[in-house]
């Protein structure tokens, strides 16, 4: 274990790196994360945006970030009522991370195709 | 959609791109990934290594990267004999996100803690 251990390791079953990885490893949660990076959105435009996400897929993902403290809810009290979701302060130090893994995507995402259909 | 459609777009379902988002957001695969990224490793060094993954989910996620042309299996003729894992020249594309995102971890793992439990 020598190799792996002391402060900033993420390996640790109970090190809160650890959770914060499995946080966000969870593929719609790095989306639905991607696209409030660019602003609040109503739950409907968030299933459009999305390709083929469910709603209820949607609300428990959205639940989820909240719980961790990276999206908030905003609720207007208009006729007809208006709810958004967007990013924390917390939630938009994901954007750049989440970047990064999206360009690698992009990048890389034919190789990964291609390996797994020969 | 027009705002996430062209070129580079990771979310459309039928997107690569979007695919390889799938691939690596899962927890174990960002996990196991990371402890190949210091060399190649037995499965029985990656289950002590990592803390809390089972050798049965161990298995299962060296097969999923395996498919994925992330990682590749080498057996030697000794022994007894000896069966080692390490990542591809595609996996290796993976160890800069990779890091990024620990780091993000390291940096905020106790903030996503305190949301979750105030």
């Amino acid at each position: 274990m020598g190799e792996f251990s002391g402060p900033g390791d993420v390996f640790l079953a109970d090190c809160p790196a650890r959770l914060a990885v499995e946080v966000i490893a969870d593929k719609w949660s790095v989306v639905v994360l991607y696209a409030l990076s660019r602003g609040s959105r109503r739950h409907g435009e968030l299933v459009e945006l999305i390709g083929g996400i469910s709603k209820k897929m949607l609300t428990q993902t959205l639940r989820r970030l909240q719980q961790y403290g990276l999206v908030d809810r905003q609720a207007y009290a208009e006729v007809p009522p208006r709810v958004e979701y967007e990013l924390t302060d917390l939630g938009r130090t994901l954007i750049d991370p989440i970047n990064m893994l999206t360009r690698w995507a992009q990048e890389n995402g034919e190789d990964v195709l291609a390996a797994q259909y020969p």
